[in-house]
């Protein structure tokens, strides 16, 4: 019975992150579903996101959190639009509450959006919004073992960004073992270690999704 | 619809929870909640809890994940009995997960049971299992805004340890602003700076909790 519902929970949200998604492809935009622990930096990483690549392409931001809206805050002070969305107690995006949202986004002036999701290492892996793929953040604070504990959000995102290296030399984490057990999990995961801080990585991060971006006009 | 089938879960939990809370009292059994974002350090408290008080009472451990067995095994090296539930996707612990574990815990030899749930700042605070009270655990390499965007937690919570301490001078983590922010949400929250690493605080949160152990045994 409670497989049941689950499923078909699920199942809705598919056929709601397919219209989305269908919405997007005609649109011409790209998404990302930014995933992570609380305080992992998925939205300093927006904020070094946004500063590369703003000058580039037209840029929007979804903001999802429990409640607040510090994050929309922060990334509207770097002048692109930031809708905020409150889940009100949900630990996750759904495809629903992107489709809520979207009217609140020029569509038709914007070539990227990110969706950053509630900090959460577990659920938001479970559900799509829509987007082209997901990408997910760990900060070396957390440890290593976190491959391991929580496997689905590895296998589920394309993208791994190790962030925070500017504390390695404070705390025992191995990034080597992540890297190794992350690609036991899903061998084709694209890794980059960073620090929203220093500025470590960021480059080669915004290039790279810089070219993403240039492959969709091509199609 | 979706709101009544929420209910009925938290419904059906807080009774199973009830049965849970009834045995415990039954045997003298002091049993903590411990709730936190992955990577924050709760199986490093459960270790250095463990340490403090194993030679004045009888401790047992049970860890959640979603996955693996690390933290068990890492907590069994300390020669206490620790079992490891893995929720197969669950983000949370709930009262029939722990009533399902209590048939391998020697509760007649029990005067500590220590839960340590699943790591995430959102869900397990919606989810009673029969503990005394919940103990949550920040990491300041989590950032300061938490409080505002996982309030809840904050609520719910009688105890809330401010760990990794040793990396402030690395971050920009505005601890007073954590306590202020935390105590306006709850201004009956017991909090305690401490680090895992170098053992800062790890004598005053030891002593408290042990204070709290005998109070029950006064009863």
């Amino acid at each position: 019975m409670e497989i049941k519902v689950v499923r078909n929970i699920l199942d809705a949200n598919e056929r709601i992150a397919k219209d989305n998604r269908n919405l997007f492809d005609k649109k011409g935009i790209f998404v990302i579903n930014l995933m992570g622990a609380p305080g992992c930096g998925k939205t300093s990483l927006v904020e070094h996101t946004i500063k590369k690549l703003k000058d580039k392409c037209k840029i929007s931001v979804v903001e999802g959190d429990i409640e607040s809206s510090i994050d929309a805050e922060r990334v509207s002070k770097l002048g692109v639009k930031a809708v905020q969305i409150n889940t009100g107690g949900a630990c996750h995006l759904d495809g629903n509450m992107l489709k809520e949202a979207l009217p609140e986004i020029d569509l038709d002036n914007c070539d990227f959006l990110i969706v950053e999701n509630v900090g959460n290492l577990v659920c938001p892996a479970e559900f799509s919004v829509g987007e082209n793929f997901k990408v997910m953040i760990l900060s070396v604070a957390e440890g290593d073992d976190k491959p391991k504990k929580y496997p689905l959000m590895f296998h589920e995102s394309k993208v791994l960004l190790i962030n925070k290296t500017d504390l390695l030399p404070y705390t025992n984490c191995d990034v080597e073992k992540i890297k190794k057990e992350s690609l036991e999990i899903n061998p084709k995961l694209k890794i980059f270690e960073i620090s929203c801080k220093t500025g470590e990585g960021i480059d080669e991060w915004s290039e790279w999704i810089s070219a993403q971006l240039n492959k969709l006009k091509k199609r």
